[in-house]
């Protein structure tokens, strides 16, 4: 195993956000499930966005978020996504960048506009999201380069890229890359419905070894076994996954392994302001923590301080430097 | 008099602020000068926007933010600024449009591509702006609408427009327009460096009655009638202006007319995020209490109450209605 460049390399959809503040009563007449994610196309789109009220973009992407919180953190990051060469691409770009990730991508010159989520946030802070996956659709094996997989500790994968036809290929692709080297690889299961979408595929990749790691929040995980059980959905994964992490909102995580079977609490949070990219500034502590060999409570804690942050105001990325904030906690990394 | 359709019409430049943080060093290190706007050509954007960190993309305009807090107190709103047709463009006319401001000016479908305002929010909550001008330069005279500028009780214009080559004659124009159907014409300063760039034309609008209603902070009063002192400052501009309103931050404001001169304290605030926006809405509370009828102290109350908010959040435009914060208050507009 070669010296590594990244301790992180996440793959996933590149997508901006497109965030407003809405009522549950437009939800209901938008006909929009609260709190997950739907696919929408170009038409439905544009009818969502004039619905909506007034809107700020900011650069999103489950994956993308989590290697942002990576780099915030202080660990070496790259990114791989697919954006087309328009305005959003280039937002998107810079965003990534100026975090001090690694993107090259190169970005698609014609076929649909960079992915956008319109994502809603009730007064609750829940939030409810509609992509439209545009550009990302467009990823493909060729997006994947040998030498810079090789080069990262972790290959993080989001489940969203089962949703682009060519996307699984290219995530196969990465983890065979890895494993070849010697890394491990991470999944996060996304969300409820997409593991509906693709469960048997998940259960394949994860029982295969094709996926060492596997992040869930209790809604995934039990979709995943299709168990009301909590602890039922635990046990199988415990069986399936070398290490689970399973996030249970103001309830904290369990980190499953062959070994243990750990809880940790949550951090104390004032006021939840929109709970967009808790989960992904999850996995972005929790991965940190394993990169820089600390042991899971510490990672799981790391993770709960990233998540802890970002639901403290709009928008799925840091807002502060997240390696100060770990700091200030006694959780240097 | 006809009866209005609009409590308050602005014009002004319509622009997408790129919002970042950034620490006192990077002003430095860019040569920007702190709490000021500069005006830039598209290569320093280009050349500020590859240097700045990871940004939100959110619109604004100094008269836009403006009207957009006079829709958001309920009163009845119109703005008239000019965009490209392009990706920015469109979100700028959404998001006015999303928040109930009519907005009917024809986007550009030529020539450079629409505004953007590159803000930078140091941790001390103090805003550095670079303003590229792009679409909003081609605001000419045929982009306003003698009966929309005649529906309106207050037309509002910021001082900015004296920058763009063409859009001064726009703005004489509405204000012919408006006095002759009896109504009132307010301009904010917009900026110490504004002023110092059209000194004498923004006294001779003033002396000369072109405009009824004056907004200021201290540092644009200071400028305008180059004192230092402050009280002297506000003696020029009771003998000057029908009406002078000067913001003084923490110390709230002093409305100046013929027959008195009022001082109002500002509201409590917790922690300033970022003050852009605050005099933008402050003036929006003003105005809506100027149309609803309310005494000067009351209109004060509701622009304080208005800057109040915008100022603990970043961005520019109000976050919560300001209708049910004012009603909160015993202030029902």
């Amino acid at each position: 195993m070669t010296a590594s460049r990244y301790d992180v390399l996440g793959i996933g959809n590149a997508i901006v956000d497109v965030i407003a503040r809405a009522e549950d009563d437009f939800l209901v007449a938008q006909g929009m499930h609260k709190g997950g994610m739907a696919l929408i196309d170009e038409a439905r789109a544009q009818a969502i966005y004039a619905a909506m009220g007034p809107a700020v973009e900011a650069s999103g992407g489950s994956a993308a978020n989590t290697i942002v919180g990576v780099a915030s953190f202080g660990g070496r990051a790259a990114f791989v996504g697919k954006v087309k060469d328009d305005e959003l691409g280039k937002t998107f770009a810079h965003d990534i960048r100026a975090a001090r990730v690694a993107f090259d991508t190169k970005p698609a010159t014609g076929g649909p506009s960079t992915a956008r989520c319109y994502i809603m946030v009730t007064p609750d802070g829940e939030r409810t999201m509609n992509t439209y996956l545009g550009a990302a659709q467009d990823l493909t094996p060729a997006d994947i380069d040998e030498a810079q997989i090789a080069a990262a500790e972790v290959v993080y994968l989001e489940g969203y890229l089962w949703d682009p036809p060519q996307a699984k290929e290219a995530f196969v692709k990465a983890a065979t890359i890895a494993h070849k080297n010697g890394r491990d690889v991470a999944l996060t299961l996304s969300d409820a419905f997409c593991v509906d979408r693709y469960r048997d595929e998940f259960l394949d990749l994860i029982r295969k070894g094709t996926v060492d790691i596997v992040f869930a929040n209790e809604h995934e995980l039990r979709s995943l076994y299709q168990t009301a059980d909590f602890d039922s959905g635990a046990r199988a994964l415990r069986l399936d996954a070398k290490l689970g992490v399973v996030t249970r909102s103001e309830k904290g995580c369990v980190v499953i392994s062959r070994d243990a079977v750990e809880s940790v609490p949550a951090e104390r949070v004032e006021q939840v302001a929109d709970v967009t990219g808790a989960g992904d500034l999850f996995a972005a502590g929790f991965l940190v923590g394993l990169a820089r060999g600390k042991d899971h409570r510490t990672a799981a804690r790391l993770g709960g301080l990233a998540a802890a942050e970002v639901i403290q105001h709009i928008g799925a990325r840091p807002a502060v430097s997240l390696k100060a904030r770990a700091a200030e906690n006694g959780l240097a990394v």
